[in-house]
């Protein structure tokens, strides 16, 4: 071999790295925004909309503590990422774009990390929020995904936690309860049958656990209207509990005017005790929101309108803590009023 | 009891969670930009500095996997927070603020997570970078802490990967090499032995490994001056490479011009097959540059008024890779370029 030759064998030609591969294979067509510049930089780089806040936040999901190792890849990582998004709904935002970083075990089935990019860019493209960078790391353990994302209010827009007002009207989307029912379920197939759910209605529960849905076409309504939201991640009462901490107000809630499900409404009836499950159990990823009493009646038709059932479930007061009235008039007595990694 | 004291003891009052309260605690403290709200909203919300865009980076260290479970904690943080900085400094970003996700095993020293938020505090204010928001869970195995950094740079100044011409000088800030051999140290404890090592010199090396000196006070000079630059994470061999290939170049290094410290030399010279650690190891958080020869003065000398030793280590040319030249001429063959976690 001549020198020449040996000295071009020698060259580092950056095609040794089994991450770059994996990232150029299944995430570099996630990064459709220009501003990612295919992921061939260290960092993305974007022209916020001008006049407009951005809005930022964090969330993660881990196997074993979010979902199960076995959960479908693809809903994995749909879960990571519209858990975020729900956030971004509840703050009024359109999302942006976003930040994955995620750590791998060794040993995962070969078509895994396909599945889960399947999944994410179906709904990045769905939700129109673009991958904008990361990290790609070995995990010792867990499979972790981490985002941070991004979204866009016109400049002070946001909806915060904060501003909930005495008088205000306390309104939640969708049915809520399905999510934790769903876990429950997962954990325990023979619960179907003390519930006496058949299988449709069982499946119903256990796809709410395993796939939320971001409310994302409410964020302009809430902008409208509400004085103050939050998302639904770690139950009713909790996050109702948060809103009115920050608001300084209380909140009185008939318990009977919190939409369930058929599905819900039909294990309750098997098993009263699972109201607390259901007011308390997280995952539902709808939104509260608050609204003075004469703007209730425009954001229900523009949810409507959105394609957003909401239902009218109390009221704010002055105060402090969230009230949850049975139908006998006295406060329900929560074991675990919400829920906490610690 | 009375129907009324029996109501007010029943509203939950949000003061039950040790998430919340944690958050409170530690990390409250850290989140000083108005738009964090104080860690008490769903989400944070900035006003992007006018006629800027934003530079997004997001990297994560993981326990056994970027730092020893038994590091200190504070030092853990400032590891997760400057790699992130490393990356904004490279791309020629002032920061403007992060988001942290963080994943807790449980047993860990109840002074762990004060000590964990001092240093990240510290580091913050230091380096103008607060917390604006993020995630607290628990983990099931390793400590996972994941952070996405946002920076500023002038619409359109982001110093690329791409952008490298023929005819470049290639630049490198401080010293290479040092972390990587105290990666070696921390797992080998006889290496210091072996080295002929004195107590400051290990402690030198060994520094470098657990605290990472972000280049931050570069980035107004490479947004003036640079073509291109990246930042040393994974190696100056495999990094150079990477640039050299998104910018469609190659690069001629000569070994011997690479800035050691006394400490790499003194180790170099004792067991000469450490070069390939030193060029190839990775965590230096330096930053490779690569500019036009007629700036290459200007960049020197802004560089030293804000105190970053920069050293001329080779010249980019036409075609592809990166080849690192011994004292002979001949180019190095390197088992393993660049570091890979798969």
């Amino acid at each position: 071999m001549s020198r020449q030759e040996g000295e071009e064998s020698n060259r580092v030609a950056d095609e040794t790295s089994a991450e770059d591969r994996l990232i150029a294979t299944y995430f570099r067509p996630l990064a459709t925004h220009p501003g990612a510049f295919g992921l061939g930089d260290d960092a993305a780089a974007i022209a916020p909309p001008p006049g407009c806040d951005l809005v930022l936040t964090a969330d993660g999901v881990i196997s074993g503590v979010h979902f199960f190792a076995d959960d479908p890849a693809d809903a994995v990582a749909r879960k990571a990422l519209r858990i975020n998004l729900s956030d971004l709904a509840a703050k009024g935002a359109t999302p942006l774009g976003f930040l994955l970083s995620i750590g791998l075990p060794s040993g995962l089935p070969a078509d895994w990390l396909k599945s889960f990019a399947g999944g994410l860019g179906e709904d990045a493209e769905h939700y129109g929020c673009p991958l904008l960078g990361g990290d790609t790391d070995r995990s010792p353990g867990a499979i972790t995904i981490y985002i941070a994302a991004l979204g866009t209010v016109p400049h002070g827009g946001m909806v915060r936690r904060k501003g909930a007002q005495p008088g205000d009207v306390v309104v939640v989307t969708g049915t809520i309860g399905d999510a934790a029912l769903g876990l429950l379920l997962r954990r325990d197939a023979a619960a179907a049958g003390r519930w006496r759910l058949d299988a449709a209605t069982r499946d119903h529960l256990l796809g709410r656990y395993l796939l939320p849905q971001p409310r994302t076409a409410m964020a302009q309504a809430l902008r409208r209207h509400a004085n103050a939201a939050i998302d639904v991640s770690d139950g009713l009462a909790g996050d109702l509990a948060k809103l009115c901490r920050v608001s300084a107000v209380g909140a009185d809630v008939a318990i009977s005017d919190v939409p369930l499900s058929a599905a819900a409404r039909h294990a309750a009836a098997a098993e009263p005790t699972l109201i607390e499950t259901i007011l308390t159990g997280g995952d539902d990823f709808e939104v509260i929101a608050t609204v003075a009493p004469d703007r209730f009646e425009a954001l229900r038709q523009e949810a409507a309108a959105a394609g957003v059932p909401i239902t009218r479930i109390g009221t704010i007061e002055a105060g402090q803590g969230a009230r949850f009235r049975r139908s006998d008039g006295r406060a329900l007595a929560f074991l675990r009023p919400s829920y906490s990694h610690f």
